[in-house]
């Protein structure tokens, strides 16, 4: 026993399990208990081989500082085809690779409607049975610079927004959203599906183009601020900044020269559906990723995205590859007549809003999303804070009201996730499993460790040189 | 000294003058302060005089289910003289009555204003000099079933919304909120104040009756419900409100058949100016409150509202008597170039939102906030708790997500004031001391305690008999 000579009550800090901290507890102390628990078994090594690179550091500064620089503007709404340079026979998807064959019931209902809506196929069964004899090839929209919601399927004729990065000169696209409920993004196909698309090639994209090229630019960075302050978190809730974003481009609709009707149909289409915006939040945050890329050294993390069978992340410092674990269930709540059994593991590219600090990581600036996904107000706010403890910065821009205007946690570090056992919180919509259900539900969803630790080896071996 | 045999330590409860809790702390005794303090004398034998009388629980319980059971729509925008009955020399103006004598810089100012406006005068001095010898007549806006923001001067020719309670009939009217910087409601004058108010008066009036008698009454209690889940409070924040109005006018505005410019100037107008809200949320405050009035027995408020020389209040119990004390002074951010020195005291109707349980009862909904009126968002949260000290209920449709969307604190009980010594918290704008100046600040006002106890002291008057 050592003698202590002290003026104040002695503290005691524990970390670990809690045991530690409970057995004090029973005998009248008040420990102060440090959240810790030991890396992921199998990263020890790697995690020590990236602490002792001198890159590393410098790397996700730079990583996370050249994604928050990024100031993306909505410039214009083109055709899929002269954006991307898809031909008719490609279709994009979100998440990382996948095949046909390994593809889920929602991915592979978005796909065939939109062979049907391309015209390759008459309905369908014969889009199924042409893309499972390789009919079409399919790949990750991450890998063209566009990011889609769930199913996230882009073909040549959709219209997509343009978003720039005016400060860093990169560009992202995304399809515009299809509103709710029987949706191609969803899985299904209906005929009112393969309408609904015809209508935004035909009418509701080159409106909005030609709004764009008359009233200029759309900040979209701003939108995303303002609506912070105003109760969004840009992922799931988007009802502020859709509604700024109908106060700033209507002006111009207005003074295009449209026919009325089609003005108004235009109007009442996008008020119609709060997550319009969500189109736009998406590429907003996959050109800042993208600025943070291939930064040697870096372990943020550009991409977290999921195709319904599996979800992968990718890494600054280990560019284009993918670290991928199964697709995880989302616990949430459900649509009237829908339960956890018609519920498809997690899906879609929208992850790239908690890439790069909104959606789940901005939680407490939007209590009342927690009616969407679940939860209460306090588990919003806790979610934001805990995200501080993975992320490299606070947000210059993005800010939470209710903690005195703190910077949103952005930029995530894979070697903290895998240090600190803490994974990014992620909230998300609920596809149905079956192809043609539509949307079942949303809520809150963990993404795999694995992916993070596999990440974390990647690097750990570059670092090893 | 008594002895006492306690399984645990004693805790102590401590009311009145921290002096006692001080007292125990430094004794090293953990006191449970409780917030009281004796109630404003003089007031004494009133309270008791209430609180014996039998009607007083249940007429305070009515005229709050009352105040909080009215479902105001916006019907349609009409001329005040239709509306209100205004022959064109008669003159209304906010808070209670007031002459021309007695009436300050910006009063004087906007009634100066309105009176070139109405063609009474050729100038504003010459204006003066026919108020001075009493060639208008001037009369409170509540006692006409009206409200106005600030100097809340409303002539004949101006158009008024009209807002109905479909659920217990009542009806209220305010004028078009005018926008921002130079405009009558905070004093100004000029050319261009007086131009805009005829283009309210030929343009944007008539086009929003148009729109409202094509898209049908607008439900003003569910934009307020839903904008004070996305960061407004509806008093001085109003960006959330005015966004999701014009999301629901806008497609009737645009089927109206009205040329394509004035459309668009319309939408320009009303986008422009997040406050355009405002005098939405003051007319559907107006006929909540009336609903409560003229409940014999009830301590509740049913209005609050200042001249800029006196700050009054009405009481259910007591009728149509002003209970008035010299309005005070607003303390808060000034906008750049000006100063305290050059603010007039309190003036305006606008406080019949905390009169109605939103405005500054509504903060903690509006964390944003305090970068317009001062302060930090803990505060906010903090003074919507308080006014659930004072109040009746808590609303059933207007709830704060942070608080777990528990309703707002609703329905100021005046014998609840006088005994806490907690007044109304009141969040508005500044207007300048001189006439012609315009607004130069925002911030926080603490309602004078003397109305509150004049009130208390009317209302025990009559429960003795």
């Amino acid at each position: 026993m050592i003698e202590l000579d002290l003026d104040e009550p002695p503290v005691v800090v524990t970390a670990g399990t809690s045991l530690f901290a409970e057995a004090l507890s029973a005998q009248a102390a008040e420990p102060r208990e440090v959240q810790w628990a030991p890396p992921v078994p199998g990263s020890e090594g790697a995690l020590a081989a990236i602490a002792a690179d001198p890159r590393t550091g410098p790397a996700a500064a730079e990583s996370v500082r050249k994604m928050t620089a990024a100031r993306p503007y909505w410039v214009d709404v083109i055709p899929a085809s002269q954006a991307l340079g898809l031909s008719p026979r490609e279709l994009l998807h979100a998440g990382p690779p996948v095949s046909w064959a390994d593809a889920s019931g929602p991915l592979r209902g978005a796909l065939a409607g939109a062979m049907v809506y391309e015209g390759l196929a008459g309905d369908v069964d014969e889009a199924a049975r042409i893309a499972a004899r390789g009919g079409v090839s399919l790949a990750p929209c991450h890998s063209r610079g566009a990011v889609g919601p769930m199913a996230g399927v882009v073909s040549a004729s959709m219209p997509v927004s343009v978003l720039e990065d005016t400060e860093q000169g990169g560009r992202a696209y995304c399809t515009l959203n299809e509103g709710l409920g029987q949706v191609l993004r969803y899985g299904a196909y209906s005929p009112e599906v393969i309408d609904r698309l015809r209508w935004l090639e035909r009418m509701l994209g080159p409106l909005l183009a030609r709004t764009l090229h008359r009233g200029g630019p759309v900040d979209v960075r701003s939108l995303i601020a303002q609506a912070l302050q105003m109760g969004d978190e840009c992922h799931n809730r988007n009802r502020a900044a859709t509604s700024l974003l109908l106060r700033e481009i209507t002006p111009a609709l207005l003074e295009i020269g449209a026919p009325g009707p089609d003005v108004a149909a235009a109007f009442r289409f996008i008020s119609g559906n709060d997550h319009f915006f969500l189109n736009l939040a998406m590429p907003a945050g996959k050109v800042a990723a993208d600025a943070g890329r291939d930064i040697p050294g870096s372990a943020m993390v550009v991409a977290m995205a999921r195709n319904g069978t599996e979800f992968g992340i990718q890494v600054s410092g280990t560019g284009d590859e993918w670290f991928t674990a199964p697709a995880p269930i989302v616990e949430g709540l459900f649509l009237p007549g829908f339960g956890a059994a018609d519920a498809n593991p997690d899906i879609g590219d929208s992850t790239i809003t908690e890439t790069t600090g909104i959606g789940g990581f901005a939680m407490a600036a939007a209590p009342a999303i927690v009616r969407f996904v679940g939860g209460d107000p306090a588990d919003a706010i806790r979610n934001t804070l805990q995200m501080y403890e993975i992320t490299l910065a606070e947000h210059p821009v993005y800010q939470v009201p209710v903690l005195n205007f703190r910077g949103t946690p952005t930029g995530i570090d894979a070697t903290l996730v895998v240090r600190s056992g803490v994974v990014p919180i992620v909230n998300t919509g609920i596809a149905g499993r079956e192809p043609g259900v539509g949307q079942v539900g949303a809520g809150l969803v963990t993404p795999p460790m694995p992916a993070f630790a596999d990440a974390v080896r990647a690097l750990g071996h570059r670092a090893r040189g």
